[in-house]
């Protein structure tokens, strides 16, 4: 399972989600900073209005789920780890109407908490990130990721 | 705030929702079935799809959100209560994966409930409605939508 370290560059992880998710690409969310612990995504304001005028409920959580499996997945990459992301559970608060444009942005958990998601993942096949993600003070979300193994070693 | 009872059609409130929120035409987002008491709403899978070849989470959670917000806001509009619905809180679940086409279903509460949620908005200008959506048994989705009656009276 562990493999040479292929750290995504942002403009990498832009291409690979606009290639594998259609909807980040009609969205035209890209990825604007990434680096080892955090990231940030942005999406322009008209593809993600909604009825009121302002930021489409679907569109903000959209942003965030793309925003923390970027994190993991990312993360996963650049120490070698062949697996895959998935949500499982999340959840979302719209605080305040989001207007113009959306920015997401998520920071790992401390190293200590990295390394026993790492153990896990290599003991069990499978392993679980809850993460937190936020939208400014507008949109507060968190979700459960779940990185499964790759068996094709 | 009441007025004429307009309850939408099925198409009235696809068209709605293609004009209104760009995001649910990209998803070919149809409302399938409507009646004053339930709603099921459907899309096709290639433009809601994933890294891994099955529905993606942020389409998912999607066609949950506008099938709640579809629902509570032609309800309101059969009442002849002219108010504005957004969603506050939700949580998702994804239980297992969807293949296929993506349809989303949701009911809403007794008789009872729907009628202090109308006191409320009438007394209050505001009304909170909990809802619960299901993708079948692969998703399950519920949220606090709130209305806000509209003041152009």
């Amino acid at each position: 399972m562990k493999s040479e370290s292929q750290a995504p560059s942002a403009a990498d992880l832009t291409a690979l989600l606009h290639q594998e998710i259609p909807l980040s690409a009609y969205m035209q969310v890209s990825v604007a900073q990434l680096d080892a612990e955090s990231i940030r995504l942005v999406a322009p304001f008209e593809p993600n209005r909604n009825i009121h005028g302002t930021g489409f409920a679907g569109s903000l959580y959209t942003l965030c789920v793309l925003t923390g499996w970027g994190l993991v997945t990312a993360w996963l990459k650049a120490q070698g780890l062949q697996a895959s992301v998935v949500a499982h559970k999340a959840q979302i608060e719209y605080k305040s109407p989001v207007r113009g444009e959306l920015e997401a942005q998520c920071v790992l958990p401390g190293e200590a908490e990295m390394a026993v998601f790492a153990q896990r993942l290599a003991a069990r096949g499978k392993a679980r990130l809850p993460l937190l993600v936020r939208l400014g003070e507008a949109v507060l979300f968190q979700a459960d990721f779940i990185a499964l193994r790759e068996e094709n070693e």
